[in-house]
């Protein structure tokens, strides 16, 4: 059954749950028209996800509605941003019904759980690929930057890292849990909204740990050490190693340079730390301290035995071949 | 060649000619910080163009950049809004500098002429496609919507119809005069903006004037009756339109349902069409009545001999095969 642009709209998009007084002209006109409060800063972000490149052929439908929107929400939780509208591009081979209907349930089922309203969109014909655009909102001068990180400043990361990584690396066969987290990330808004204020740099973790890192040292040439011992892993991930392992890999590999994490990964001043790991302690995801920022350049993986341990990749480039 | 994404980014993106004062951080963090005035409200559309779907295989790079913005350019001068800012996303079947080079010359030339800043945005390997995201601003309660006409109100349209759709259908030999309006649409923001308080309703021609002026009417299940011999057509059209005229087709099927026009369609109450007419009339574009809306649902092409035109086809669906 084909059905025109228009009705594909209309049938999965305008039925949505959410409705914010700030939002005075939604779906339907030639633009949205949206009424920022003077009292806060707006952060905008946007990513696209590609079919083959971006999420396995044949990841399901709700997934991708999902994780479309949750890799926005990420850099929003990366910024200590609070999300308010999202706006969707989507790029179908055919349309769907069945697969259209999924698409919305995973988008909205998170797009509700943020108190987010879809404003806007296109929808066109070619090969599937989904870009979300997402709004927020900061008190003045509170967004958290990638640039601030100084010497000395211990760095955290939220939730546990690798397991979207391995779980695309045993495809199939990967437990559940691995799977949702590949397919079901859930960004860290609550962790970057405690976190303003209190955070000197902020990153969420999406190429990977080191190179993601990279991105908060970069600016001013500082370097790191990291506990790789450290890294939180979930038992899942430990599980699920044995058969990975067989491949050659090394165990810290995915959880420094798999990515697909959505993690957040931000730095501290010592004077912060305490207050820190009790406010986040209280989120389910917490945080775990895995490092210090250096004066000298470069990331240092250090090994409890004094030893260090030298990574096999840095992270994933979309154009590396 | 190949380049990592975040050369990409570098390379050609970050060395745009405009910096607005509104923007708090722009490209290189994970999201964008931006202060919207509190005596404005903000406008927000997004499209996306896909090879062989939205502009022909082989268009030049620059044109494809220009064109991407121009169409929602197009959006925000339905809206009245005076543009500020836009993200980019891009995919691309591989990196290429030449292409990314004209590509950014072209998108960035359009930009500024409208003192709009790239703020952020994505780029992915895949088939090539380029979303964009344009935000602009408007004075409280002042935007123009689609769904303000009213029986006995005036139908306008800017500049001339046809000449890009039919630049599409004589491809390799189309004149330079209809090529350039096809591939370097000219967005009627100046036009928009003084519209504003005036025209009851207003929306963009992008899938051909039955099709988007129905969107018009189709809120209130109004009617219109147009005087189809007073589209207006450029000389470069009616010099080229014998050679179509071959295929079978009629005068004004293309100037109807061509589409991609991106000129304005808007409504008038009578106690503003003079003013509107002067307005517009010291525009390059200008503008012409072609009709007024009614009460009576449907649209109805008259002719001068007091007949009516029976169209061809109503406009172009994404998904109709």
């Amino acid at each position: 059954m084909l059905e025109t642009e228009f009705d594909i709209i209309h049938h999965y998009f305008t039925r949505q749950p959410c409705r914010r007084d700030d939002v005075l002209t939604g779906i339907g006109d030639d633009a949205a028209v949206l009424k920022v409060p003077p009292e806060r800063e707006l952060v905008v972000c946007m990513d696209t996800l590609i079919e083959g490149v971006h999420f396995p052929m044949g990841t399901p439908a709700a997934a991708v509605g999902h994780k479309a929107l949750a890799v926005n929400l990420s850099d929003l939780a990366a910024m200590g941003a609070e999300p308010s509208w999202a706006t969707l591009s989507l790029t179908l081979p055919e349309p769907d019904s069945t697969w259209l209907e999924d698409f919305a349930k995973g988008f909205f089922a998170l797009a509700s759980r943020h108190g987010m309203q879809l404003i806007g969109g296109d929808t066109t014909h070619g090969p599937l690929a989904v870009t979300v655009q997402a709004h927020g909102y900061v008190p003045p001068g509170q967004a958290l930057m990638r640039a601030g990180a100084k010497p000395g400043d211990r760095i955290y990361v939220t939730g546990t890292l690798g397991d979207a990584a391995l779980a695309l690396r045993l495809p199939g066969n990967a437990q559940a849990d691995l799977r949702r987290r590949l397919e079901y990330p859930e960004p860290r808004l609550d962790a970057g909204i405690l976190l303003r204020g209190l955070a000197s740099a902020a990153i969420d973790i999406s190429d990977g740990l080191l190179a993601d890192l990279d991105h908060l040292l970069e600016t001013k040439g500082l370097g790191a050490s990291l506990k790789i011992e450290e890294l939180p892993l979930s038992a899942a991930f430990s599980a699920a190693w044995p058969r990975f392992a067989k491949q050659g890999a090394t165990y810290y590999e995915i959880p420094l340079s798999g990515g697909d994490d959505y993690e957040l990964c931000f730095t501290v001043p010592e004077r912060h730390s305490a207050e820190v790991e009790r406010q986040l302690g209280s989120l389910s995801c917490g945080c775990t301290r895995i490092g210090l920022i250096e004066e000298r350049p470069g990331i240092r993986c250090l090994l409890r035995d004094g030893g260090s341990y030298q990574p096999a990749a840095t992270g994933y480039r979309h154009f590396d071949g």
